[in-house]
């Protein structure tokens, strides 16, 4: 079993409800990543749902979750039709509710209409052996999650406030090389350094009150290049729009969030 | 009182629910515009939390609406904060869901953290008198909603297939000179012909799945500038980017929809 599947491994303990537990090991500093708490949200989800893949799935970020201790997940399937089924799901810790999800799960085998040639090319990118690796001396925090997965940075983006521009880009794979699915490309869409850092330097934190991608075709294994910039940043609020491209080049998810960008303090 | 608070105005029945009416003057064909429905639910969201902006919005279409008939709208307050209000809410027809949506609200009066000069600059597009006014004639359908709204389409765009770009550019307002606002927004986002009929021509029904809105900043009187784009379409499935713009040039929304392209049958 690769660590993914281990470690937001669930039990059903009812209709509506099953257990699991956050590990200490997908943490940012003190803090579970958000992409990791969504994902033991979504291993509930496949066991509750007929399709297969999350086409559209949004994550509202309610309270930070505590690492090391028990989670409990709710889903609500609120139609499940032919071709689409609608969730709607939360996580909880200690008695608070931290995460409120709702998706709609297709399955992108099936061909429901009119195809066409429109589609974001992926961008270019140096190989990931020419790439720097995310470490958390260069941010300058602790980040339990590098052994988890392999993050290699843009060269000219790994270090905050470098290029100028408020882009990061690189490469991300599971560190114990378990290939990408449908499932793993939600984590992979909130697992990179936030983009407001390659304008504006090491700024404080920047926590997602939410967070929507949007699956498009199922990944080819190896290495899933990511892109994401911030398109819009006032008054301390940040919207940020990503791709995720797999191994041969097809745009495999893309992902909005809205987040904060706060003064360190 | 406006013709959209008008037909967007509900009624308390208890801490949860409210009632209201779909009406038909809102409609695309025979079915009520999904932004309409949305801002049934909107007026509901605003009489139950304490922030006055729609900074996160999405919306999942399960079933279309009826119009003519009452409708029913359930709020229920996931967690009100100090800075955020989340919400769930959903709407039902004679028994059946039609609408989920999940929000956060907050007040955009308020800096919360850092600010930048990081935004989206408005397209340039002739003014709204050289602009093509929609209509069902165009399309081949009845568009009821034409009274209600002003939609001015870019010259270039405005008869599908014509441009050979997958985009859709043009002026809103209401009719009634009613002023946009945050909430007004929401619906602006969904209101504007689908984009791909820019590169395809007129193709079928284009149903969208999901739609999310993030309200940016509160826009000043006057016409509110819209584009979208299709980004990706694949086996039937689209995303379509947007934004809204103010007159004073200003980016106060952007929005990211899935829909389906269905074979016109």
């Amino acid at each position: 079993m690769s660590e993914f599947e281990r470690d937001t491994h669930v039990e059903r303990i009812d209709d509506l409800r099953f257990k699991g537990l956050v590990d200490p090991g997908w943490n940012i500093s003190v803090n579970p990543n958000g992409g990791y708490l969504l994902s033991i949200v979504s291993a509930a989800i496949a066991e509750s749902v007929d399709h297969p893949d999350p086409l559209s799935f949004t994550a509202h970020y309610l309270r930070p979750g505590v690492p090391g201790v028990e989670c409990e997940v709710i889903v609500d399937v609120v139609r499940q039709g032919r071709t689409l089924s609608t969730v709607r799901a939360s996580l909880w810790q200690e008695g608070k509710q931290r995460v409120e999800i709702i998706a709609a799960y297709g399955d992108l085998s099936n061909r429901v209409g009119i195809d066409s040639d429109i589609t974001i090319e992926m961008p270019r990118l140096p190989p990931p052996e020419s790439c720097v690796a995310r470490s958390g001396d260069i941010q300058g925090i602790d980040i339990p999650m590098i052994n988890k997965l392999h993050v290699m940075m843009h060269p000219d983006q790994a270090i905050p406030g470098q290029s100028g521009v408020p882009e990061i880009s690189g490469w991300i794979r599971f560190t114990d090389d378990r290939e990408p699915d449908t499932r793993s490309l939600l984590l992979f869409c909130d697992t990179f350094p936030p983009s407001p850092f390659g304008k504006l330097g090491m700024i404080g934190w920047v926590p997602t009150i939410e967070l929507t991608v949007h699956v498009r075709r199922r990944p080819a294994p190896g290495w899933i290049l990511g892109r994401f910039r911030t398109d819009d940043l006032v008054d301390g609020r940040m919207i940020e729009t990503g791709g995720l491209w797999d191994s041969t080049g097809a745009l495999v998810a893309d992902c909005r969030q809205i987040g904060l960008v706060l003064q360190k303090t």
